[in-house]
């Protein structure tokens, strides 16, 4: 089923070590002068708590005392996957065309969250097995999905490195757009499968430990996942120490253009917010390629999958949100993102002590 | 200072009695209709964990399959309490009806969030120390202030009853209105204080385990705040079974205020937003004066004060933010309820199965 429908990995390799060599640290400077700002406002020191940090972190990023949030987009890559063949889902791979389409409707989960906090839902196919045919969608398709890890290598060392720059690539198009503010987001049947493969490998964890029933596998399906994993790394042998390796052998094209779409947030200082699982093992594989990257991301939520926490924590990004949810579509990046909108709008509005009719507090210990 | 300007103490306590009789449990029956309405859309099942659970709760609490909460406020009981001269604060007294006033300005904390989800601020003055002297004030003062409870009980027993009927017909009045959602709020140097006091009697926590820096301690002013609270308990021995007893002896007017808010969101099917560390610690005196409450409060976020997490699981309730937050006024409830309008907009706009090309997931196990 995997045609690469683009051409020459060896150029797309160096293209990607270039793209890598020009991210830096976010500008500490204006991270202390946000810092010195929270300070001086009428509130209780450090009482919004990571509201602050988020927004210290923000202005970091953007270089800009003031941030600006204003234009937002939840980008979504779409993509098919391979080892949906061996049982491991509980719809077919139809169904990622369907809700790819969807996006464009309105009509998805994602349509309403974005609406609420006015954001543009972008879904991206990069790897979507049938051909898309409505407008709306950004059409980047690098493969008609990936090979069945459990047989073969998910895809091509040079497909992955296609779809990596990919996913660079949209981010920079979405800042010459006059974006802002990245939310992550995926759809892929089949893509729990390929990230817990890929975190397996990557944190050197137990298959069971990291594998969970996705959108709603029963038991037995839950035991031909884990196997197919299992199947997947013994066969192949991914390479922990190289991420393009895991990538290509067990990962998925959704996974990877979300870990071009971190490295490209590092390239552009456009603030990236990790969702779920999924999007929480793309960040992983991005902060192993460049690991200056983590400090673009903004942690979400913690996904109800089993390894939603774990996924984070060996990332070293502590979610705020605990809701429970495994939906993907980049739904728990919005609620993320929300938050940071009110860290924002309390660091712009919130009188400074020298405007009110109280002394400071002071940092005491 | 604590000048009881209300009268008659015996009539309120009918009064309480007979409203607390009327909480009636929420809406099995639309609660069911509303978990059949999440199942029917087009998304992997449950996917949106607390948020399906949040929406079929307020359903319930509405009496209405497709809930509305267009019109929210964040209702602040603003109070100030005598223990305060024992040194348990950073601040003094005076500031609690400043930021009281500023609350009507528009420069507090609260007012930058409410703005973010467009909900209305309303201060209550149920016990400032002083008049409070601008238009956008509730003026329900039952006290100028308490006593100092490290050296005679914070309030009568009269005294109590009679701010928690205020706090009741503050929601009857935000009914009137046309509010359907109410955040909880307070406002008043030394509640950290009282709070923990009331927290350490009702579930019968060392104080030491309890009780934190608040708005900014330090090590020496926290050892003052663990003795006021021991010395004040010590001398009333307030009885646990009595939440009235507790609240008078050693509680706060808005804490009071705030336990019969939630009294009166039971009574008049107002979805409440527990806030933080205070309103929690309200939550609970509401639910031992009548269970049957919880069913109509929602947790929003963990409070960073040492017994954040505990006063929530002690009600059972388990908050969806975590964001190291502990500023009061609301804030944290304001981040609580724009996650229910999450909730609301994907449980009214996501399409149903019947509208996409793809079959129904189903619960497996």
């Amino acid at each position: 089923m995997c045609d690469c429908v683009n051409k020459n990995g060896y150029d797309q390799r160096e293209v990607l070590e270039s793209y890598i060599q020009k991210i830096e640290p976010i500008n500490q400077k204006v991270c202390e002068e946000a810092r010195a700002h929270w300070d001086s406002i009428a509130k209780p020191l450090r009482s919004l708590g990571k509201l602050e940090t988020m927004i210290i972190q923000l202005a970091g990023i953007q270089g800009k005392k003031v941030p600006n949030i204003k234009e937002k987009a939840v980008l979504i890559f779409c993509g098919d996957n391979g080892v949906v063949e061996e049982g491991v889902t509980q719809t077919t791979s139809e169904v990622t065309a369907i809700v790819t389409e969807n996006f464009t409707k309105g009509i998805a989960s994602i349509n309403s969250f974005a609406k609420v906090m006015n954001a543009t839902v972008i879904p991206v196919d990069i790897g979507v097995c049938r051909d898309i045919n409505v407008a709306g969608v950004w059409q980047k398709k690098v493969a008609y999905g990936t090979k069945n890890m459990a047989k073969e290598p998910a895809m091509t060392r040079e497909t992955c490195i296609q779809a990596i720059v990919t996913g660079i690539e949209c981010i920079k198009e979405l800042k010459e757009k006059g974006y802002t503010m990245v939310m992550t987001g995926e759809m892929g049947i089949g893509n729990t499968t390929t990230s817990s493969a890929v975190l397996s490998v990557l944190e050197n964890l137990p298959v069971e430990e990291v594998t969970g029933k996705g959108a709603g596998l029963s038991s037995e399906g839950l035991e031909r996942k884990i196997k197919a994993i299992k199947t997947a790394i013994q066969l192949h042998q991914p390479d922990k120490g190289d991420p393009i390796d895991v990538l290509s052998k067990v990962g998925g094209l959704d996974i990877c253009g979300m870990v071009g779409a971190f490295l490209g947030g590092a390239i552009y200082n456009i603030p990236m917010i990790i969702d779920g699982f999924i999007s929480a093992v793309a960040a992983n594989c991005a902060i192993r390629l460049a690991p200056l990257s983590t400090e673009y991301m903004f942690a979400s939520h913690c996904s109800a999958e089993p390894a939603g926490k774990r996924a984070l924590e060996v990332i070293d990004k502590s979610p705020s949100l605990q809701c429970d949810m495994c939906l993907g579509e980049g739904t728990g990046a919005v609620l993320g993102a929300q938050l940071i909108e009110f860290g924002l709008a309390a660091y712009c509005e919130i009188a400074a002590f020298e405007d009110v009719d109280f002394e400071r507090y002071t940092l005491l210990s």
